[in-house]
């Protein structure tokens, strides 16, 4: 059977160009970067070309690129390293509800530590609240950190408008760019953010590959400290191999950008308007229109998210009830709790994420497998018959 | 020119079987493991099995290892977590003066945080000074954390002694073995360490693989926080294709052993006996005997370590002169002067640290040219002048 994968926000496959970039840094290009002879030098040129190319992709200078292991360790280095440093001039911060884990585990880790952590509510599209966001910040609040796509739903967030909130007051702002960057465009200087984090994992590039940018003159305090690489900032052998790959598919994603995204975007609107059509009680999550070009979310009412998932790999298609995080976590998304659903709801959530080589014939086959599968589980659903019974 | 590597300590070559074992993880097998589809069980499979593999090169249960992306993360996971997770016990900590950077700073920003750290002194080899850390320890200490290895003088440390002396007292034991796993044997059942770091990319693995050990029932707090990934303690997708590879690596190491500590102590004898043959003034760093079987260090009395370096790798042959995640830094190595070698002395130090590939030629080679450079490099330096002055 053929294999479809829908499954982008819990990860890319490696472009094979990107591969390719990597190759030589598993062979003869072993050195590390800070020996200061042959291999060490080959090593730090390859570095420091891969900063340039992730600086590029989102209009950031080279030397505000920290390369990390993870989008995880980027927020974590941010959220946690902002506030550190910050600390002298206030202890309030402000996340959004629907934050991924790894931002609100690090608020509450703050939290634990005496900081006071207050939480930004979204609508029913997942948008946050901006005049909630205006009249929480107080005279002690030193940081705001919205992300600016949501992979659970794709609802793209108004960053700029969080900025000029903030900035008024003083206030640093980091987002969360993981599931945006490569995929939309991104440009730290438009955004005027402070702290900007990304993953190559979600466009195209190798695990372990990932950044944190920070404006120049902002400073943070490391979470892994020892050697003197990343400037200080982030201890550790760096991962050549990774970083060169993380650059070249920054490199590949800004030249591309344009043509993927009118590509995927016309295959996902094809399920975005076919799945509710074929299927009764369907609900679309996030915004219909701002959201991530990959991005179709639903609610299939009276199913649930799981055995759809399970029931879809059988027939070759991998999507996902939620983040990839929290997966097997079998709780209901913190995300769609945040917009209002209900735990019956949100428990019925699926999110197809598209790859740029989804077709329109993967879309025609899904569209044609996926409604007996639902009509069968709802059929074994005490939901369902309750809501037949209601209904009569 | 032929280039021959010496440098080990900064980085080993990937092996190509390792290289092969993380290759379809690159191409078709590239799920996220928390992904409940096809893809994700794939990975998830692939991650176990290494978790294994890792396991059994030191004799650990697969529950007690875990996997972050470099030596100096697990590192500031294992001190910074231990210590956090014991706090309300005690907040006196005892690491050895010439531990890695990612040990020294971490131990330095517990301090910042209201902890007291006491620091180990070693003999002129580098080993510590087990009756002062048996006098060190107070009813508040709760963590003690000495190297196994240390990477910039071979020397190793006695740390089933350090464990004797902990365990009486209830200290809990971290060991940083990144120069030692994959080199010599390591057992943590033998050892009785409560945590252990180790690397890949210290044999044959590859970048940005690393993991560590804590024992079964010892509680860490995390350091990257955010999704469920190894049982919550390191937050952040997998990179499977480099754990892959730790695993693959481990297993190599493991069966490979005794030949590779045979043929490498071989060749490497022949430079501990053959430089202070061929060059007057040369004094050998750390213990004579009891140290890595792939390391050869040395102070080369009034030439830097830099010249010497360069010098050596315009005749292809790469060193270094203490350890990479400094080597920018310039500084006189703090591990040479708690050994209690004056500045100058230190500034002349230079490590060889062998592949397993490291031949007898490579080593005549070595023995060859080096003299001569030497030799120049005394004609341009004041300290010598002074020294042959005095002698007069």
């Amino acid at each position: 059977m053929k294999k479809r994968y829908m499954d982008h926000i819990a990860a890319t496959p490696l472009d094979p160009q990107v591969y390719e970039s990597m190759v030589p840094f598993f062979k003869e290009d072993f050195g590390n970067p800070q020996s200061l002879h042959f291999w060490g030098q080959k090593s730090n040129e390859a570095l420091e070309t891969a900063r340039l190319q992730v600086a590029h992709l989102i209009n950031a200078e080279p030397e505000e690129i920290f390369f990390t292991s993870s989008g995880s360790e980027s927020n974590n280095l941010a959220v946690k390293g902002l506030a550190d440093a910050k600390r002298k001039q206030g202890n309030h911060i402000l996340v959004s509800t629907i934050e991924h884990q790894s931002v609100l585990n690090s608020a509450k880790k703050l939290e634990k530590m005496g900081f006071q952590v207050d939480y930004i509510p979204v609508d029913k599209y997942g948008l946050i609240d901006l005049p909630y966001l205006k009249g929480a910040i107080k005279d002690k609040t030193i940081l705001v950190s919205v992300m600016l796509a949501n992979s659970e739903v794709g609802t793209i967030e108004p960053i700029e408008e969080v900025v000029g909130i903030c900035r008024e007051k003083n206030v640093l702002v980091h987002t969360d760019a993981v599931a945006a960057v490569g995929s939309i465009g991104v440009d730290v200087k438009k955004l005027g953010v402070d702290a900007l984090s990304l993953a190559g994992d979600q466009f195209y590039g190798p695990k372990g590959s990932a950044a944190l940018y920070i404006k120049k003159g902002i400073r943070l305090v490391p979470l892994i400290e020892g050697g003197i690489q990343e400037g200080g900032r982030r201890a550790g052998a760096e991962n050549i191999p990774a970083i060169v790959g993380l650059g070249k598919a920054a490199e590949l994603a800004e030249k591309d950008m344009p043509k993927r995204m009118k590509k995927t975007m016309s295959v996902r609107d094809l399920l975005l308007k076919g799945l509710p059509e074929k299927i009764e009680h369907v609900v679309l999550t996030g915004h219909p229109d701002n959201r991530l070009p990959y991005h179709a979310s639903f609610c299939v009412e009276f199913v649930e998210g799981e055995s759809m998932l399970l029931n879809l790999d059988m027939l070759g298609i991998a999507v996902s009830s939620g983040s990839a995080c929290t997966s097997k976590s079998l709780k209901a998304s913190h995300v769609l709790i945040a917009m209002g659903l209900d735990h019956a709801l949100a428990q019925s959530s699926l999110v197809f994420s598209l790859l740029d080589e989804t077709s329109k014939e993967d879309i025609d086959y899904l569209l044609d497998v996926f409604p007996p599968v639902v009509e069968r589980l709802r059929k074994m659903s005490p939901l369902y018959s309750q809501y037949l019974e209601e209904k009569q």
